[in-house]
Order: structure tokens, then sequence, then C-alpha cells
């Protein structure tokens, strides 16, 4: 029985490690793009200033790690045809430039995703970069050393964007951050955006929102990016718009693809043709809130996608189901954190619910326990269930808030069962009444207020 | 419509505070034995040590505040006896040494819980103490001041014991902490004492379990403590083996006292006599995961039924429930954060559950991310159904592992919802898979060995 696995990062080389351990006789190969397996591309960002000082630390597992346990991992190897009648694939080593022949008994496809470069002139200068691979970090990194750029532009108010204007920053840089739409961080609500705006500006980065790039000036090198009438000098462009699944090979192969654009697999993580799974960035998944298609590219669910998909792919059957997710995440901008889980208002609305939501600023600790520092809550309800629909936090251990609120959605609890939750009280963790607690009372008091006439609790 | 609430720290003021906010109309008054109200009496041995600086941030509300919204509170002043016949009470005013009657419509009793002291010979000399008020800080605190001690002696290695050991080292004392069982931290499982004893350790307190307090010595004022055959200099000794219910006035006037010896409840707060509710660390209530009765008199539980004693009470109706508790609590020990939520092992076993556990070492962000530090986790979970029955954590992150598994206890879920749980990953904000995730995938497969013959996943 031979396992083929397209793609070397998280949901393939997890799919591959898990499929090995179920089945010891299986014959496994791994085939990757790209020179190196098993990258936290999460890491990225902070490889490029120094804050991760080694970036073999971002190599979770060299091709020898995973040779020892019996998984082949052939490094700058792209598949490029399938033929999932034949079961056959056509595989080009980038190294020699010679294409192959190779078949499959089970295939698993964890191809990811990658960056979307728009189409702005001068998008092709020297100095102008997207952020995805270690790759990209390696080219940034070996232009910083050459050029010294100061003065860094950012395309993009996303989760990428935000974490390299930090990281810009900390290299000394002069950072610019230009967003299309009219704030930042647009998966979050506006108080968010404001809170992450300025947090920005408090560390120096100039924040242009509203702002459509036009061009990218310069001779063979960036010198300035012109947009909304105007031109800031640069000498470092990161684009960081948004990415997209990598399905080309599949959609040719016949493989079905998704209303998000990305490969449709159901809960076993099998794809639309016989022996196939398919896991990570390049799979489109249910919100497990709104019921609806997602596409939610991020290196956990990658994760626990390619565990699924391996151990089907391994025993043949229906072993494991991947349920679907809340689209939680959550992402670092300088002193600030900021995380989600479920639906925002907006896409609460946008999923044709009613929404009741309340926002609250509360301490990470007791107010008098010393260094109290503020956080932001904000609960989403349904108005006409109560039913939890979300949560978005920022500030001083948004983390904790994010994760309490994704376990309440997980568990599918309601605005009144989250008012008497039994969280860990002691002053230097919060206070007596955690936020998500005082966010659930005034959620109760709304309600209160709408049915009774009486007025909101607290 | 005349409430009386007798008890004026967490639950009762709550309840008081409640009650008027939803009925403008009522006459509020509430009795205190000590002379303050609305204490935060988690608070207290940071107080000690001076890490809170100002003893007036303990006070969340004075009564002159509680006064500007028409709320009585009258300090050093006890209710001797309650007629739940004639709803009339009998009140000594301290400060006066006179007894006067009065009357209540409704009643909340919220009269809380005090510590115990145990009959060891010398418990009565200067210097030896407990801590439980806020009046008791202020005795150690003239104390110190006066004698200034140099070698402090801990009786208990309980939430309390653990919290003063490390602020009274912050004040430069040499401690030593005497446990009578053979392990600090009961209510958790070995491998967290283990922990707790460990960073004791390295903080230089002397550690003694299994050991027995025989006798404190000296003359007029403590010099020492026998216990095993030996004696330790000690010139200060704060008691803190435990605390019991204050429900001695409930139970002579007739009212009903549960199992656990606190005072029985319903889900609304309602006590077994007409018009009289009850909340606080005075009663008793229901642990969730084993469905038996539970006192666990902690102050983030206390404010929370408090505020369904208030309303009931306002209202008169069974306006609003609360459910019970899951036993979720948390302590910092120096740098070890500790926490639990749901059963332990032990008390799993007790509660009939055949036990099924995964305990692991994991960081709190990735491990190539800076700073990254070790958190102990450990799910504990049903062996016949899978459903998650407790856990504990302690090290970096322990109040949000804490947190996120007492909300999965409150949403009644099992091993299997965790381990595909989508929890917020960034690697300055734990690891791609968290430990809750990682916990459970090693249940997973201990479950999958056990049913199937096949090795452990991961």
């Amino acid at each position: 029985m031979r396992l083929v696995v397209l793609g070397g990062v998280a949901a393939g080389t997890k799919a591959a490690s898990r499929a090995r351990r179920l089945d010891p006789e299986m014959e496994i190969t791994v085939y990757q793009d790209e020179p190196e397996p098993s990258i936290s591309e999460c890491g990225l960002p902070y490889l490029l200033s120094g804050v991760v000082e080694e970036r073999g630390r971002l190599v979770a597992r060299t091709p020898e790690k995973f040779a020892e346990k019996g998984v082949e991992v052939l490094l700058r190897h792209r598949v490029e045809k399938i033929d999932v009648a034949e079961k056959t694939l056509s595989v080009l080593n980038l190294n020699t430039g010679e294409t192959f022949e190779d078949a499959y008994d089970r295939l698993v496809i964890a191809t990811g995703a990658r960056a979307v470069l728009p189409p702005i002139p001068g998008a092709g200068l020297e100095g102008v970069f997207k952020l995805r691979f270690l790759t990209d970090t390696d080219e940034i990194g070996r232009y910083i050393e050459e050029r010294s750029p100061t003065k860094a532009t950012i395309v993009g108010g996303g989760y990428i964007g935000l974490e390299v204007a930090e990281n810009l920053c900390r290299l000394g840089m002069e950072v610019s951050l230009i967003e299309g739409e009219d704030r930042v961080a647009l998966a979050y609500g506006p108080e968010v955006s404001e809170r992450v705006e300025a947090e920005l500006e408090a560390n120096g980065v100039g924040v242009y929102t509203g702002e459509k790039v036009d061009e990218f000036t310069g001779e063979r090198r960036v010198g300035g990016v012109k947009f909304g009438g105007k031109e800031l000098e640069t000498n470092l462009v990161i684009v960081g718009v948004g990415i997209t699944p990598n399905t080309e090979l599949a959609a040719v192969a016949g493989v079905e693809i998704g209303a998000t654009g990305a490969i449709l697999v159901d809960r076993h993580m099998r794809a639309s043709v016989p022996d196939l799974w398919a896991a990570g960035d390049c799979v489109e998944t249910t919100n497990l809130v709104s019921g609806r298609p997602a596409w939610v590219p991020l290196g956990d669910t990658a994760n626990q996608m390619g565990r699924v998909a391996g151990t089907n792919a391994a025993t043949g059957q229906e072993t494991l189901e991947f349920p679907g997710i809340l689209g939680t995440g959550i992402f670092k901008v300088f002193d600030l954190g900021v995380g989600k889980t479920g639906l925002s208002e907006k896409e609460a609305e946008d999923a044709g619910f009613e929404v009741v939501s309340a926002g609250l600023e509360a301490y990470d600790r007791a107010a008098y326990y010393p260094g109290a520092r503020r956080v932001f809550l904000k609960l989403i309800a349904d108005r006409a269930t109560g039913r939890l629909l979300g949560a978005e936090a920022a500030g001083s251990g948004a983390d904790k808030l994010t994760d309490v609120c994704a376990a309440a959605l997980w568990g599918k609890l309601s605005y009144p069962d989250l008012v008497n939750i039994d969280l860990a009280y002691a002053p230097p963790y919060g206070p007596a009444l955690s936020p998500v607690i005082q966010a659930a009372t005034i959620l109760s008091g709304k309600f209160d207020r709408a049915r009774e006439g009486i007025r909101a609790s607290e």
C-alpha cells in the first residue's frame, strides 16, 4: 500500500506521520515544492526581525528525521498532474528539471495556499516582496542586509501585514501600512480595529486606511509608493493582501472545488474522487457557527485536519472526523494581543442572524493587583435564541478570553450559560468576575430589557 | 417591602445592589459584623506583603457609596437571632453593646465562612494568627511592624497557606510551611503538588509535609513550633488549615443545613423557610460534574450566587437560577500559577467514576518564540463515556488552560470534542496545538488502544 502526500508543511507532514504511526507497513512519500518541509510559517515574521534568532528553529522536522521514521520526503519536487483514474502522478524534480511518473494507492492533497500579488504597476521591482514561505524570508533578509532599507511599506492590514509591521519596526525601520478598506483587521469589529490602529500609531507606524496603491515607483529597485494622489518614499515593500488556496492541480484532475474556491471534502477529509483525501490551507470546511462553507487557512487547523486525513488515508475507513471550525484566530501587534472566535457582528448579520452584542473594557487581573492592564471583550449573540455566535478580545490576556469563548462556542453555549460559568479567580489572574461573565451579564440585561422592560442589570 | 441582608462581603453586597437596581422602592439594610463592607478577601495575602500597597484598594465600596444608592449598610452590627415565623431579627450593635429588634419581609443570609483554628496548645499565644478578614491583616501587620519577626511558620498547605508563604517571603522572612497530609495542594493530583513543593523550596521555603503541629511554644509570645519530635524557632505563625461556613444563626432559626454542613438552597438560592434566600460562602451548592452537594467557598462564586439571590429576593419570584459549580479554582505561589476545574483524579474516583487521565508538559507559546515557558496540564475523563471530568494546570498560562477546560466542562464536552476544538494559535500565545488539544489527543490514543488495540496516536 503506497500513500503519497502532496505538500510538506503542517497538514501534509501531520498526515504522513499519523499514517506511519497507524500503519508501519505503508510506503509513504511526501512531495514538496519548497526546499524545506515542516516549516512553522506563522513564525516567519519573527524570523525576519530576529525575535526568532535561528532559522533552523522554524523547521520542525528535517527530511532525515522523516526518513528515520520511514517517511520519504522529496523536497523541490512539484507534482504537476494527477490522474485520479489511473492513480498516477507526474512529478517535476525542480533540482534536475526532470519529470517522472509515480503511482499511489491513496493520496493526500495538502498543497496549501499562496500569497496573492495584486496587479499593481511596479510590483515586479526589486524590493517588493510577499511573505509566505521561508524562502521569502530568506530573500527579504538578504535584501535588508544588502540594501539596508530604512523606510518600509506594508500593503494590507490583515494578520500578516500587522505582524510584519511590528517586526520591521523592531529592525529600526520607519514603517507605513496601507489598507484598501476603511480600517485594518477587517475580520473584527470596529472597536478592535480602532485599538489596533492606535497601537500601530503609538509605535510610530503610519497608518493609511481606505487607500488603494496605484503604483510602486523606482527604476530597478522600489523607491516609492503612490496612493491617493500622494507618494511615500519607501525602499522595502511587503505585500500581504491575502492568500489563495492551491487548488489548480486538484481541479484539473477533476477533484471538486467548493463554494469558497478551496477543495471540497467531507467530514472525513475525503475529496470527491476515490482514495483521495485533502487537508490544510487548500481545503474548505464548515463554519460551525454559521453552518456555511468556510475557508480559514491557519496552521493549527491544518494540523488537526492533517491528523484526520492521515488517519483515514491509513485505515482507508472513516476512522476520524473533522467537524469544522469556529474561525478562531489571534495575532499580536506590538503589545496588543487581538483574538476572535466565531462570527464578528458583521459576519453574523451576513449569515442571517439578528445580532445583539455587548462590549466592555475590563482588567486582566484584580484592579488592585500590580500590573493590571486593560482588555476589551465583545460577545456577539443571536437575539432570537441567546446563542453565543462570536467573541472578540483585544488587550492583555486576549488569548485567554478568546480561547474561553472558543470553548464556549464549541459547547454551543448561550449567553445565560456564561453568566454563571465557573471560571478560575484569584487576584493575579483576573477580576473577581471574568470579563466573559461581565459581558454575558450585560447581554443578559439587554435581553431582560427587551423582554420585560426592566433596566439593564449592570 | 423591606429586604435585610446578613453579611456585607461579596454575596451580601451583590445581593443588596442587585435588589436595589431591580426595585428602586425596596427598603434595604445590610448588617455586617466586621468594620468594613465589600472587602476583596482574596487580596489579603497581597496586602500583607505590600504587593497591594493601599488597604483602601481592597474595599470595593464604602457604606457612604452604598448610602448614595439607597442601601443602608450597618457595620459592626451582629444579627444574633432570626425568628423566621415572625420575620424579625435581634441585632447587637457592637459599637454600643445595645441590642435591638428589626423586621424583614425578605431576608438574604450571606454570613460567609470563618477560619478554623485547630485546638493546638499555644494557639492563643501572641504572634499566632489566622488570615480571613481585613482585621486579621491589620493585626498581623501591626505585629510585624512592632516585633519584626524574622522566622515565620505557615500551618496548612492549601490556597491561603501557599499564598501567605509567598507574601511573607517577600517581606524577607525565613518561612516554613507545615502540612498534615503527605503533600500540599491536596485538591490537586500529586504531579501538581510536586511542582508546588518544588516552587516553594526553590524560593527558600522549608516544606514539612505529613507533619502535625503538636504545640506552639513561648511565654506570652510565640517562639517555636513543635512537630514530629523537633522544634522550629518561629516568631510569627499563620494558621490556614481551612474554613467553615457560618451557619449557626440560620440553623438555630430552623433553616435546613445540607450534607456539607452549609445552608441548603435550591437553584434559586431559596432556603428551606419562606422569604429567605442565602448565598456565598455559607451555602451549599451542586458540583455539576459529580452531581453531588458541594461547598466550595470562593469569591467569584459568591458574587454570582449573590446576584441570583438578590434578584429573586427583589422579585419574590424564581427569576434567576444558579446552576451549581465545577469546583474551579486557581492560586499563585511565587512564579507558579496553579489551577483546576472539575474533579481531580481522586475526587472523580470518590464520586464513582472509572477514570482515565493524560498529563503532559507543554510550552506556553511556540517553542521557538522567545520566553517560552513550561506548563503542565492534566485532563481527567470518564473511561466509560469519554466525558471530561476535570483538568489541572501548573505553570505559565495555567489560568488560560484552566478556564478553557472550565468552559469545556460547562459545555459537558468529552475528550474527542477537544481533539479538534478550534482554539486560537499564533506563536506568541501557544504551541500550534494547544496543550488542551495535545492532552485530549493522548487520551484519544489511550481510548483507541483500549478499544481497538492500536497504539497511542501521539
